[in-house]
């Protein structure tokens, strides 16, 4: 499976302020260009820390996509995926409609009637690892189930975990005109961190988009 | 004044690990870009943070840059200039050898024997502010000692000060080919952080350098 990251973050680094709520980085540009990659992925993933904060669609905003995938042979929208260990997700979640099938990634910690629950909305549960996600087998099953490419939205503690499982083939960054700063903003990448054997990247491609630049970023 | 940030990031946006020692973000290209950026400064200025974690010099690396300031009848090295409250630089740090001229800008708050401590081991000190360094006051008084051209390095928490105070000028930003992550790590801009009327920038320039890419933004 291939596991692009795309997202957009201020020129320091923070893909939102230390409140958490979604603040426009990008612009239209920008936008489409991530519908487009959107439109080329099997499924498009989040973590449940965004899903709360944002409550994202994660659809295809294009009509002609849409079109156009049916006519592959494809579901109009990629599917979704949550990682989500304990079920956070609010039953009510915009991303559990049924626009496209969601998967739910759950540890075995996460209740038995809200896995349950998630399913009767319509989502497929899929439980990997005892306490959190266990991210390299959970999308084992995700490829198993016919996902070749899976592009991740965010945010910087789901992405901080796939770099660290070495998950990673591309990372997409928006780089916009503006400084957030905050010790305690979210970043592209948050987690613990690495203190040694930093994850090397390989700059693929530099694009001047909107006010900001974009930085494609290969994972050798 | 003019105000000039520079600072190396990783691809998601830290200036170190969370473990604040010193991390080999650009290169030799990038290097000696900054040496010019030096050299074509009368000062340059750090957090206490960073003389802590680093124990910069701030001199200039290049001989003939040093040479040519000297033909241009400036002092060899531009002189180096520390924000530090409460005089937290250890009496035997770099910053303090006699390289260079060193300012101390520090608060009302700073201990009045450890104000003569540094002033006995040749640093210059300026106090300006009650509890913490009034930047914008104390930034008159460079000035007014014919700082033209102020370069500063970091950290994250005085770079984030600077921008809230609406003193930058200029930002220069080295993006180098690693994750570093972390919600620890310090970054760019660090400190309280925006969440409304964020500083907005304007990119002047982009270009590939070492294996990363130098953005450079103006502030209007
Ligand atoms: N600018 C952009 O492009 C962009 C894109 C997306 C999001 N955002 C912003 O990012 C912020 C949310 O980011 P976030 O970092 O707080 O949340 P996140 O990465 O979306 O979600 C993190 C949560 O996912 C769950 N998770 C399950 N398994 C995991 C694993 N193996 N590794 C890591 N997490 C796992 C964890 O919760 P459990 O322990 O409960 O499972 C974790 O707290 C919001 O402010 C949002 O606006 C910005
Ligand atoms: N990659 C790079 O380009 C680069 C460059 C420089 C540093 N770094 C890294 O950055 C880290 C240090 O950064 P940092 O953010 O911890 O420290 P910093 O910004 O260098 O210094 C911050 C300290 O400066 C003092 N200060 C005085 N007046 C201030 C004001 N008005 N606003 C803000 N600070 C003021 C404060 O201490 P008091 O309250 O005691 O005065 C504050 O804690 C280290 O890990 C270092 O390696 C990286």
């Amino acid at each position: 499976m291939r596991v692009v990251v795309n997202a957009a973050m201020s020129a320091d680094g923070k893909i939102s302020s230390r409140e958490r709520t979604q603040i426009a980085i990008s612009g239209p540009e920008d936008f489409d260009r991530v519908d487009e990659l959107r439109a080329a992925s099997d499924a498009v993933m989040v973590g449940v820390g965004t899903v709360l904060a944002d409550d994202p669609s994660l659809t295809l905003d294009s009509e002609q996509r849409r079109t156009d995938r049916v006519g592959n042979g494809d579901p109009s929208n990629p599917a979704r995926v949550i990682a989500d260990s304990r079920i956070r997700t609010p039953p009510d979640a915009t991303i559990l409609d049924d626009a496209a099938p969601t998967y739910l990634l759950v540890s075995e910690a996460a209740p038995t009637d809200f896995m349950e629950e998630m399913e009767d909305a319509g989502a497929t549960v899929i439980a990997a690892g005892d306490d959190r996600v266990d991210l390299p087998s959970a999308f084992e099953q995700l490829e198993a189930d016919g996902i070749d490419q899976l592009m991740v939205e965010g945010g910087g503690e789901l992405i901080f975990s796939l770099f660290a499982a070495d998950l990673v083939d591309e990372c997409s960054v928006f780089v916009g005109p503006k400084i957030i700063g905050g010790r305690d903003a979210p970043t592209l990448a948050d987690g613990d961190g690495f203190t040694e054997d930093f994850p090397a990247l390989s700059l693929k491609a530099v694009e001047r988009l909107d006010e900001g630049v974009l930085l494609q970023w290969d994972v050798p």
